[in-house]
């Protein structure tokens, strides 16, 4: 390759690497760690997955965002040769969301899997966006869902976990919306807005926090041909109570909910507010149930959400199954935590556990490699210097990756027994045995737990 | 869609559910965490590469097997109507290895990174190999790589944290396979094969284990044209001892390799043999030094492997950066060990630290979320009910998911303040106050530490 090629990653992707790419990994886990505690064992499906799979789910907008894989060999020389469209040449597609994988699993397996099943479900989705700033073409969620049970507790179940795993990670200032999708249809229908031009109606509608409420009234009346009803000027208003609801079929579904709110007010999550919002929409077209979402007051997007989807296996399946499903936007919230730790002052984060080993001549290499690994099983973080270089450049090695401690074991201290360790945070020294330097490391993991 | 559509994975893909799932999880844990005890970072890259990072990276073989991913929008239709050819109409690809992204990454933020860099890389790569049985067309590498350093100390420590991130899975049996690329290239010029034609020579040496000896020297020498060298006899017949090469370049070589052999055989690493294979070939173009591989005696394919690439990174950067890794092929590590876990028997694998909460009723239900809150918090999985069912079909789900034990709080128990806590493995029973509870639940964690 004589020729440079760019080396950027492709336009809305990113690279992470270092102590951001570690940060991120650590959330991850905690995520993890946290649905794990909810008895949600993890899934893994596919990237790729038939374009029918992805067609048709419902997946409303994402649906045309599916970056799409060419047939390969004989089928592509013949689509190439016969067919010009799109359609013809490719055959699988990245998925858009974690939501439809499972659903297939679930239609797939049913006769393995025993319900409720309690999945998490952590991975890269990829949605061909245009690309902006901030708009990423792929990104990672991290889904919990209970499917075969219709009731209400599976959603508190699967809020609960998504709301703990949020604050697994650190991050707090949360405040979780709900509302549900035949409350939402209830009352269009009662403005008069039909099934089908309620799409409109909702884009509309989800202005409502930035438009003035005249403009915004006057926009959806354009939109109705008629004037709203004082009970949908009472929800612009962000008036309207669960209780107060009218509508013919809207009572017991506001019963529900009302349920649903009230047990989870009674867990004293972690979050600011729990907060029934009649205009909440969520874009998905599959949602059939409760829908809900997390907001923060420092951004004007949601952190996760999700909702009740009792349709969507049946798509896929003879029989349909029940489902309710938490999704956590994981790159905006390590977004979020990143910009934290950053207000916090760009003080330097020590690894407490972390210890820098620098190697003082090939002799003693062995010796030093041997003493790592065995305090690495200890569970220090043992780096040794993997080339041979001046002292000077060794340390910062070591200062760059804000290893609290270093550890001196030349020709003289291993020879003599008598090693020296540092520490770079209050830049102390002290020398000791091996014996007593063993002990003294134990203790210091110790007390760092 | 009311036509049906098939819901198994694309062919040579795979989902994973259930305790596999979380088997598989462990495993990449311990991996990360093994990698991070070295002091390598994680490394995040996109699932898609610009097509022309991938092509012409000098990765052999796996170039021909790049999953193309479709243009979007005006570019696609416009490639559609003008061209004709595959690489008009696809722009990105799916990575194919991790070790190509690794030194793009490299190439792009060299001002940014401190060196030498460390860093592991752990995720799915995509190869459209033909479908048949055990390939997998998506399946997970796990590398560590140094990059920076020409150092055989490098070299060691990949091979090292490899070795050692293999070991804390519970795999064991492995044996380590060494040999360095310039010393196979002198071996083959000594018998006249020229460079070029080095790939037709090797796909036969590697029938070695399998040929007869006098087979593999008649198809050998129909390629040279002329006898083997009696050195290369020694090889067939691994005999040839890295102290006695003979080759004009290739004793310094062969000191390098040597005093890398000795000093893992100094670190006592939990492997069954290290071993000098002057036959070991890689695949990969890419590689310039040292290469290694993981085998082991149950199966006829490496578990991981790698090597030294100096030249690779010149190729996407105007500087050269020496460079070495260690891959870890996941999906065939996790196969193993599940071979490993079946032949101890089927025998139920409690999960001890699980607790199951049947719900005997809606009135109960806030009282015994709040409560299995407080145990998460402690450390327990905690599995509520997320329905409402009959105690049986409760017991079942905790049953099949090998909770091993169960707290019954239903409405008696709560009123009374004396619950009952369930040993499903001993199949015994406790009945104890709130207080008296925590104190057994803490201590049921304790001794499982």
């Amino acid at each position: 390759m004589s020729q440079r090629v760019s080396t950027n990653p492709p336009t809305g992707f990113r690279d992470f690497f270092g102590d951001e790419a570690l940060e991120r990994q650590k959330i991850l886990e905690k995520i993890a760690h946290t649905y794990e505690g909810f008895g949600f064992s993890p899934l893994e499906t596919p990237a790729l997955e038939r374009l029918e799979i992805l067609q048709g789910s419902g997946g409303g907008e994402n649906e045309k965002l599916i970056f799409k894989v060419m047939k390969r060999g004989e089928k592509l020389a013949e689509s190439l040769r016969d067919a010009k469209t799109e359609e013809d040449i490719a055959d699988f597609g990245m998925r858009f969301d974690m939501t439809v994988p499972l659903s297939r699993v679930v239609s797939e397996y049913k006769g393995e899997i025993s319900f409720p099943f309690k999945a998490y479900h952590l991975g890269p989705v990829w949605r061909a966006e245009r690309a902006q700033k901030g708009r990423f073409r792929e990104f990672i969620q991290a889904d919990a869902d209970i499917i075969g049970s219709a009731h209400w507790s599976a959603d508190a179940e699967v809020i609960q976990a998504g709301v703990m795993a949020v604050a697994a990670t650190g991050a707090s200032g949360f405040e979780l919306r709900i509302n549900h999708r035949a409350l939402l249809r209830s009352l269009l229908r009662a403005e008069g807005v039909a099934d089908e031009r309620a799409n409109d109606f909702l884009i509309v509608l989800d202005k409502k926090d930035k438009l003035p409420l005249p403009d915004l009234k006057t926009e959806l009346e354009s939109l109705t041909q008629k004037s709203l009803s004082s009970q949908f000027m009472k929800l612009l208003e962000g008036r309207l109570e669960l209780e107060s609801i009218q509508l013919p079929e809207g009572e017991c579904v506001a019963q529900e909910l009302s349920r649903l709110i009230k047990h989870l007010e009674g867990l004293n999550l972690p979050l600011q507010a729990i907060r029934f919002d009649p205009s909440l929409a969520r874009g998905l077209g599959y949602y059939t149930g409760s829908i809900f979402e997390l907001r923060h007051p420092e951004a004007g997007y949601s952190f996760g959400g999700g909702g009740r989807y009792d349709e969507l296996i049946g798509r896929f399946s003879k029989e349909s199954l029940p489902a309710v499903g938490f999704s956590i936007g994981f790159d905006r919230l390590a977004l979020l935590l990143s910009g934290e730790a950053q207000k916090s002052g760009p003080k330097k984060r020590w690894k407490e556990r972390a210890l820098f080993v620098p190697v003082f001549s090939e002799e003693t290499r062995a010796a030093v490699s041997a003493l790592a690994q065995s305090l690495r099983v200890q569970g220090w973080l043992v780096d040794l210097y993997p080339d041979d270089g001046k002292l000077k450049t060794q340390f910062k090695f070591a200062d760059q990756r804000a290893y609290r401690w270093c550890l001196i074991a030349g020709e003289d201290e291993i020879k003599q027994n008598q090693f020296k360790i540092k520490d770079m945070k209050l830049n102390t020294e002290e020398s000791l045995g091996e014996e007593a330097l063993r002990k003294k490391l134990a203790e210091i993991l110790k007390s760092d737990r």
